[in-house]
């Protein structure tokens, strides 16, 4: 990762069944917040270490922190996080990387 | 990345006091793992989201299971977590990622 870059990044678990349409349902609207402004590469990831509960990943990166605050006040991020993020996942975690200076 | 592949990673704290010579010595001693056989795309992160209590993170790639569980039963990583992880990380959290089927 090139200096001054963030990796923003998030793992959670879905209040919805293994397999069901309403996770498929979700990760794909989870898929579109790839198109907002700013966000470079965009990761959706399955979650496969026994030693946490998370199952799912997403991880974005972000020029610098003005393109981070951009996305996280972009209203297509608020209206995902709002109508989708609070409803449907149970439990997460996020964690922003950034080089060692 | 590409299917098979395994994101291995781990957010920490260290129970150093920030900025010391021990952290350093830590993380210098942690980045060494860089050059066991199997490890590819290593980085050594600052953790920077107010959103959880970690200061680092490390993420590594392994090609498969294969080579992460060589990674793993290796006598120089066994020997770190043994030596140093065990003694001077505070607290930790692994997480893995693969690419979604």
């Amino acid at each position: 990762m090139t200096a001054g870059r963030i990796r923003h990044t998030v793992a959670f678990t879905l209040a919805h069944p293994e397999g069901s349409a309403a996770e498929r349902d979700f990760l794909e609207a989870a898929e579109r917040l790839a198109a907002l402004p700013g966000v470079g590469a965009f990761e959706l990831l399955a979650e496969v270490s026994s030693k946490n509960g998370y199952r799912f990943g997403i991880s974005m990166e972000f020029a610098d922190e003005a393109a981070y605050a951009a996305y996280n006040a972009h209203p297509d991020h608020v209206r995902f996080v709002e109508e989708r993020w609070l409803a449907e996942v149970s439990d997460f975690l996020e964690l922003d990387y950034v080089e060692m200076i």
